[in-house]
């Protein structure tokens, strides 16, 4: 243990254990330092630190007085505590095991060194080199071969799709053949389009071929291509959302529609299942026509990916850490995926449980007859894809369930079915 | 100076200058520690910076090589100086002295260890603690009153117009009084409203009472009594931007239209001037109809703002930072524009030189019959108001110019006027 994190912890300590209590003056760093017997410089880092997190207040030419910590706490209660749900299984959060924080760390400490570019506004599109460093992975991973100058980076999927909206004419009629993209099927919708769920018959066809259903069916190669011909022959715009193309595992990688090399097709991809939700940065690959098209508008939608979290994604996926992360997260959670639908079918013997293509889901299957509300009251919050006549499918996702929570978790779950 | 940076600086002055070039083998972390006399860990520490600076490449197992330094530099190249403009006058840009990273780092390492906030993703309307530094905030700052749950966070003032855009009816006249924001008259457009720039007979009013013209004029408060009556006999709905409401300077502080307690009027902030451009963090507040819209909305539209910076900004807020980072930008943008002002003046006694009200802006008319390409080949950007009957009207925003930089920045400007 460094003496930095020492003295850091220690006054923490003192401070969560109410030895010091909220107004105490903390002793200078001067006196601090002789206490400890460090530098003051490592008095002075421990203080800052004690301060961003929360528990000291500086008060400048008095010093450093001890904050109201049971407003911390209420505070990250309320943060953190305002759902009892214990077991998301909806699959929309992340493994704490999963990512390395500290490697990110140094990455985000290195972008906020480069002070000169994060005075300017990022280009409509996105950081140059962001760019050509996802043109880069893409091309290597799924084939799709694209200039940085056709790709768009957004904060998120849903800001591209905004674009496209914008960008494509209102009077077409959009597909979603898979159905299950329902907040796409929304945005369509929002900005005035005629929107369906058939396979054919429209002007853009919306579909994400490595994650067809709620539980991860991939699109057979065959009708992959008669997509393709339908789109050429009736000139029709395919956008390829290729979500979740990481967690493929079953199956053989499947290629990437846009590598099949015709028709007019818009890719789309997203770092967030790859590295933190909360970390928002999506991209998109643009037709010539649409990239004529987005030069337009650009000068009214600035980008909306902050730029610090752009510099250092990009200098990760240089250093080829987005490449040992995937195959650390695949690893990880097919692992407990296969682990949990074992739990659940010793523990559920009569229950039909199957895990999808792509690894991340399981369906179960079983006989039940209570009110859905059984499942928050246990502390689960899963996705309820049918219940009729008695019978229940769930689709369930154990990506957020640490390894050692699976058997608690599907002993809850078994619980509220079967109780 | 800490013996990490010496370890640091000294590497990195080693590729820099060539004496380690391209595919050498950097010394072994024990061998270097005992090169250096510093610690393992401290070569560990600088050997991981140099990687995320892009000096050195780790490879598993077989130690850390040097890049390609030459790649670094023409990578940078072309980042940087993708344009010749050596002066920005069109206020896009931030003083580097304007901003202290240290501190903002600081609070940044903090969010980044709050690791089980970052596993999920961010409400839709953004982090509550957030929602509830700013609602303090704008109380304080602008007596703005609103809980937070009416406030909405986004990645920029755009995707909070596009917001504004899904959720009111498609059929409202929306007037621009003000005209200077065209970005909003053009999303607008975008999303089929039917837009003018009379002052009234309009659903939706859109007004940037502290920025009224590109060079800040500030609405008088009789004007602002008018608009608010005007609105609540008609029932129309205010937009009030309050784009720079924190550079006035020449003028009493102004209340918002909100503070006035009238009307149907949602509020609309940003961050992005007060800290760093490439930091997207907007706000807006909603009135009750709007607040409940936005619930239904929202299960589509994630939040556009990336976790770590909600989640600092908060702390940085609560902290009072942004209070003395307002202070400080204030008093230094304004002296800048003073000293540009007056430079201007002694180097060109004929033309005319005005401050705004908002003291970002300085308005400059002078005879001119060139080409207007001459300010580019000159390294000038600057946004020509008007230029007609060989007269020209520039507006000149000097944020961007470091201090030391204005004698050469107005040198250069008076050349490209009159050589």
């Amino acid at each position: 243990m460094k003496k930095y994190s020492q003295v850091y912890e220690e006054i923490k300590n003192m401070i969560v254990t109410k030895q010091l209590v909220c107004g105490d003056k903390a002793p200078s760093v001067r006196k601090a330092s002789e206490l400890f017997g460090v530098s003051t410089t490592t008095i002075q880092n421990a203080y800052f630190d004690l301060c961003a997190d929360g528990y000291l207040i500086a008060h400048p030419k008095s010093g450093y007085f001890v904050s109201d910590i049971d407003e911390i706490n209420t505070r990250e209660e309320t943060v953190l505590e305002k759902s009892n749900i214990k077991y998301d299984l909806t699959g929309g959060i992340a493994d704490a095991d999963s990512f390395d924080f500290t490697v990110w760390q140094r990455y985000i400490k290195s972008a906020l060194r480069q002070k000169e570019r994060l005075l300017s506004y990022s280009e409509p599109q996105g950081e140059y080199d962001l760019r050509c460093a996802i043109s880069g992975y893409i091309r290597e991973k799924r084939n799709v071969i694209a200039s940085p100058d056709r790709i768009v980076i957004g904060a998120g999927v849903q800001p591209l799709i905004q674009a496209l909206c914008i960008m494509l004419d209102k009077k077409s009629v959009v597909s979603f053949p898979d159905k299950s993209f329902v907040q796409g099927i929304g945005i369509f919708n929002d900005y005035g389009f005629e929107v369906h769920t058939r396979d054919k018959d429209a002007d853009i066809i919306y579909v994400s071929p490595s994650h067809m259903t709620r539980w991860g069916d991939v699109m057979p190669i065959k009708r992959r291509l008669e997509l393709i011909d339908y789109s050429v022959k009736h000139n029709s715009l395919v956008i390829e959302d290729d979500y979740e193309n990481e967690f493929l595992y079953n199956v053989k990688p499947t290629p990437s529609l846009f590598a099949l090399g015709k028709g007019n097709i818009v890719y789309i991809g997203s770092f967030s299942a790859m590295l933190l939700p909360g970390i928002r940065i999506s991209f998109m690959v643009l037709t010539e026509e649409l990239e004529k098209k987005f030069k337009e508008i650009a000068p009214r939608y600035a980008q909306t990916a902050g730029k610090t979290e752009q510099i250092a994604l990009c200098q990760y996926i240089r250093d080829g850490h987005i490449n040992s992360q995937t195959r650390k997260i695949r690893r990880l959670y097919s692992a407990k995926t296969k682990e949990f639908a074992k739990l659940l079918k010793e523990e559920m013997p009569d229950a039909l449980v199957e895990i999808g293509e792509n690894t991340l889901q399981i369906v179960l299957r079983c006989r039940f007859n209570k009110d859905l509300s059984v499942f928050e009251e246990m502390g689960i919050s899963v996705f309820v894809e049918k219940y009729k006549d008695n019978e229940l499918v769930l689709v369930i996702s154990p990506s957020g369930i640490l390894q050692n929570e699976i058997k608690d978790a599907v002993s809850a779950l078994k619980k509220a079915i079967e109780s």
